[in-house]
């Protein structure tokens, strides 16, 4: 086995602490890699903190974090597509059952057996735990460890792992582009993502924002146009334009509005979709739209990301804090006092 | 002016009685039709039985009826497409701005400007109230008079011309036909054609109702399997089985387990959809699914609609009643007591 050090909570709700635990010794296709980076997820937070009833006391002590980046140390003895020394990353899911639908279609995160989660997941083959990237080597399998752009900034590259390939799938999906206004709600990690791969992807990107102070962020960013979405009149006179708007905004909040400015038979994607969210059902009669799911993304549609991501400059804007102050991280975030990720540079 | 006989409702919730009414002289464009046939759709009932605060005392006296089948009696000094003697239907839209992105798209039911409704309606040139098929002639302009098959029942064949075009087009955009599984959920006017349709298009298909009774009626319609959705067995057991799920129940009811029943990265569309329309936003989220929304459709597809059926022999399942016994249609309607259309007979 191989001893590693990493970041642990030891119950739900306990602050994370140093500890020393062991990953497995390498399979022939395994990877490991020296974690340089882990991204500071709300997928985190949840996980170390949740809501009073939604504990799962059985998945700790557990060390967070799935937005990895690093470099190859070792390699399993049938792996020849990577070496020691390579730049690469790891995402949110780190193996599947490989045959049902999705997994054959490539979309992995939808295995019908479920996908085996970075951390807190069941690994396939001995049943144990996976631990997360706030440590300072992970494991996986080599068809889960994708090459990293090395132009990229490492720092800026770890939230494309959750934040980005969750944003660039529906992007790709449905069609932005060159001659397309996409619309990007909310300003977060996602968000912030979004309006950048909108941008680079061609499209006429706005953004939506209750914060007039976010307007100048936003068209930093990226964003041709900024929307106060507050403003009932700038939203009505915004009917009709959209070819494509993706929901950031993971809390419940009316969706007519945004289904109104949809043009004909387009589409409004919600990755913040939440049990009671409001919308008025002719506003996706009238026009024939549609509200479409979507949630993080397979091993094609990844490294399609990350290709575009490194031939176009995209990263994330991030807060690099030392892994030692990854409790102030998650303070700040739970306090959503962050532009817009955290990451942890896990060599301090 | 032309002098009609139609039958209408003076008032909101008033019975229909025959009324002698006029319709304007020929335009260039416009084709006359003497009505032989007209479905008895429940928006009839709810324009002249309302519910208490829907009340539109405005577009009374109201003849209602907008599944119009019949035959060109004369045309305008322009129309070359139809001549006296020509079998003709008219559907639920009379006209429609015809410059707005929808309308140049050919989906003139969805018109920028709205549509020109059937009945109810405001004519675009003279800003006189349109009244509807319940009456032995109509007048409407060439672009929305579409020519009728010559094989098809008559009778049969006006229900086409609504609950027909609106469960085409959904059909139609997600693709039913060979090699795909289309749920069909109810078998009320709609269902029983979205039957019909999808098993022509090709599809396997599969009828969901809440009544054991029906089960018999929707294979004889066409339908290869039936589940019981109130089963919640059954209904677990559909999961991942369908291609597209079209819903034609217009009342309340939770979505979740037919979103379940969706293969990976499918569609649910909802023509009944209304508010509150109950649905756990996960199973939208996990699978890459989507909920659509419909209504109606325009030319081009109408045209293609009626083509269709007219080659696959397609009609409604209906019961012909005499136009004299209009209001016992609306009371039966009213009870849900239709297998599963009625037909009024305009020369009885």
């Amino acid at each position: 086995m191989r001893t590693v050090n990493g970041w642990a909570a030891h119950a739900p709700g306990e602050a994370l602490r140093p500890w020393r635990f062991e990953r497995r010794d390498l399979r022939p296709t395994d990877v490991a890699l020296r974690v340089t980076h882990a991204g500071v997820c709300f997928t985190d937070l949840d996980h170390v903190r949740p809501e009073p009833g939604q504990e799962r006391p059985e998945i700790f002590p557990l060390v967070p974090g799935h937005e990895i980046v690093g470099e190859v140390t070792a390699v399993g003895a049938a792996v020849t597509g990577f070496r020691a020394g390579d730049p690469v990353c790891v995402g949110n899911i780190v193996d599947s059952c490989g045959v049902c639908e999705a997994c054959r279609g490539g979309d992995q995160e939808f295995c019908e057996q479920f996908p085996t989660l970075t951390y807190a997941g069941r690994d396939r083959v001995d049943g144990s735990l996976t631990q997360g990237g706030f440590s300072d080597e992970y494991v996986a399998d080599q068809a889960f460890v994708h090459r990293r752009p090395e132009g990229l900034d490492p720092a800026g590259t770890a939230p494309l792992m959750c934040a980005g390939i969750t944003t660039w799938v529906p992007l790709r999906q449905w069609e932005a582009g060159p001659g397309r206004t996409v619309g990007i709600i909310g300003l977060g990690g996602l968000g912030h993502v979004a309006v950048k791969l909108a941008k680079a992807l061609g499209a006429e990107v706005v953004g939506f924002t209750t914060s007039p102070g976010k307007a100048a962020d936003m068209r930093a960013l990226g964003a041709d146009d900024v929307v106060l979405s507050t403003d009932a009149e700038a939203m009505a006179e915004q009917r009709g334009r959209f070819d494509f708007i993706l929901d950031t905004v993971p809390r419940a909040h009316d969706l007519t509005p945004y289904l109104h400015a949809l043009r004909f038979d387009r589409t409004l994607c919600s990755l913040g979709m939440v049990q009671d969210m409001p919308f008025d059902p002719m506003a996706l009669v009238f026009g024939r739209k549609r509200l479409a799911g979507a949630g993080s993304g397979g091993i094609a549609a990844t490294r399609e990301m990350l290709d575009f991501c490194g031939a176009h400059g995209v990263t994330a804007t991030v807060e690099v804090l030392p892994a030692t102050e990854v409790n102030t991280a998650l303070d700040r975030l739970a306090a959503n006092d962050v532009k817009y990720r955290f990451v942890l540079d896990m060599a301090r």
